[in-house]
C-alpha cells in the first residue's frame, strides 16, 4: 500500500485539500450512492484495462487513482493527457453521480482540461468535486495530481458539466 | 481493410469532410515531418494498449482510428469519453507536430471537448485540424466520429491549444 | 452599408464561408422563429450599448455585426476579448433560438474561446452554427472575424452548450 | 462604498474566500506591478463603458466589481454572459499581469466559462487568481459572483490561459 505524503508544490506551498477545501453539505437524494457509483464504476471497463481504483466517496466528491506503468505513457514516457483527462472524467462524473437520484444515469456533456505540469510520477490522482448541482446539470470541477516520490504536484484541472438522464437507471 | 461510407447524420445530412473541408495550404517547416510524426507516435504506448492507429497525416492534419473493444468501454458498453479524448488529443496534436520545425517537440495546453452523440460503434475516427499556427501556440480543432453499421455518426469535438517547444527536439 | 469582401488570412487562404459551409436542414419547429429571435435580441440591452447589430438569421445560424469604436477597447486599442465574446455568446444562442419551441427560452450553460488574431479593425462579425441540437442541449460553434480594410481575419472560435429551458417563454 | 456580506449559497453554505482560499506566496517580478496593471485597466475603455472598477490587487490576484445598470443586461434584465465573461476576462488577465516582468504585456489565449445561476443582482464580483504561472503560459481561475440584497451568489467560474509577451511592454 502506497502511502502518500500530500504536499503540493505548484508554485506555492499549500496541499490541495486546504487549497480548495472539502464542499460539505450536498445531501444525497439516493442514501445508496456509494453502493450505486460504485457497481457503475465496476462496468466501466477501460478502469480495469488501465487499473484505475476508485478510492473514495462522499456526497458531491470522487477520488480515483492509477500507479503508473509504461504502457499509460505519451511519447516522453509520462501519462499521456488523455488518460489523466479519462480518470478524470470519471472522478467528477461519479462526483455527480452521488447527488444524483437512484432512477438516473450520469452523462458527460463537455469538460475542458488544462495541463499544468508534466505527468511525470508513480501515481496518478483525480479528485473530483460538485460545483453546482442543477436538477438537470451538474458542474463538476476536478483536480488531478500526480505523486513523485512521495510529493503531488498539480498536473491537471478540469471544468465539467454533466447530465442528469432522470427515468433512466444507470443499470 | 475496413472500409467506411463516411454519411454523418448529425440532424442534417452532409458529411463531415464537406462540413469542414480540408484546409489545404500549410507549409511543413520539416520536409520528415512524416517521419517524426510517426516515430513519435509509435513511442505513445498508450496507442498500443488500446490499440489505435495512425492512419493519415498532411500538413496540418493527423488522423487516428480506434477499433472498439469491450475493455475500451464506460458504464453502458460504449467508448469511455476520456478514451475519445485519448485519441483526440493525439490527432490534435499531432497534426499540430507536422508543421513544427524538426528540433521542437509538442505539449497540449488545454483541450475542450464536448461530447454530441454516445460513443456506440466498432470504430472510432478521430481527425485533427490545425486551425491557426503560430510561433509558440497552436490552435487545432479535432471531430470525432463513431462507425456503426458502415454509418458515421459525430460524436465529439475538441477545440484544443498546443505549445511548441523550440530547442527540445521530441526524441 | 459596408459591403464586405470576405477573404480570410488564416494562414491559409480559404474563406469562412468556404470552411465550415452552411448547414442547411435544420427544421424550425416554430415557423415565426425570426421574429421571435429579433425581438428577444431587441431586449438584450447590452447589444444597444455596444451597437451590435442581428444582421442573418437561418433556422440554426445567426451573425451579429459590431462596428468599432474606441469605447469597446481592450488596453491596446483592440476590440476587448470578453465584447467578442458577448457577441459570440448572443450569435450562438440566437441560432440555437430559431430551432427552439415557441414556448421555451434559450439559457448559455458554458462556452470556450480561443482567440486566434488581435481584434484589430473595423467591424467585428460573429457567425453562429448549431453542431447538433437535441432535445434539452444545444452544440453551437461561434466563429469571431474582424474586418480591416476590407479584409475579414478569423479572431476567436467558440464552442458553446446552450440549455432549452421547455415551458418558459423567452417574454 | 457599498460593504458586502459575503454569503455564498451555492447549494452549500460556506464563503467564497473559505471554498477556494488565497493562494499567498506569488512573488512579483517587478514591484511596481500595481501601479503598471492600475495604468493598464485605465487604458482598457470598455471597462470605464460598462462602469467596471478595478477594487483589489495582490501579486496573483485580481478583483474587479461591476454594478448593475440595465443596459448591461441580457433579454431577462440580468447581467449578460458575455458581460460577465468580459470583467472576468479582465480579471484573470490581470492576475496573471501582476506576475509578469515589467517589459511584458499579456494576452488571453482561451477560456472556458461555466454559468452556475442566473446573472441576478446589484453587483457583479469577478475575483482572478493565478493556479499555475510559467515562464510563458499562464492559467487563471476566476469566480464572479453576483450580490443581491447583500447576499452574494456565486453565478459563473472560469477557467483562463494567459500568454506573457516578452520584451512588449503594455503601454
Amino acid at each position: 500500500m502506497l502511502r502518500l505524503l500530500i504536499d503540493v508544490n505548484v508554485n506555492v506551498n499549500y496541499s490541495l485539500s486546504d487549497w480548495r477545501p472539502r464542499l460539505s453539505g450536498f445531501e444525497p437524494r439516493d442514501s445508496d450512492y456509494a453502493d450505486r457509483v460504485r457497481e457503475s464504476f465496476d462496468r466501466q471497463r477501460i478502469m480495469a484495462l488501465i487499473g484505475a481504483q476508485l478510492v473514495r466517496l462522499e456526497p458531491g466528491e470522487c477520488e480515483i487513482q492509477l500507479p503508473f506503468k509504461p504502457e499509460l505513457s505519451q511519447q516522453h514516457g509520462y501519462y499521456h493527457g488523455g488518460i489523466i483527462g479519462t480518470i478524470a472524467d470519471s472522478a467528477g462524473g461519479y462526483a455527480a453521480f452521488t447527488l444524483m437520484p437512484r432512477d438516473a444515469s450520469v452523462l458527460t456533456v463537455e469538460y475542458k482540461m488544462n495541463l499544468l505540469a508534466p505527468g511525470d510520477g508513480e501515481l496518478l490522482i483525480a479528485r473530483g468535486r460538485v460545483l453546482k448541482a442543477g436538477r438537470t446539470l451538474v458542474v463538476a470541477q476536478v483536480d488531478a495530481g500526480v505523486v513523485k516520490d512521495g510529493r503531488e504536484t498539480l498536473c491537471a484541472t478540469l471544468l465539467q458539466t454533466l447530465m442528469t438522464m432522470h427515468g433512466r437507471p444507470d443499470q
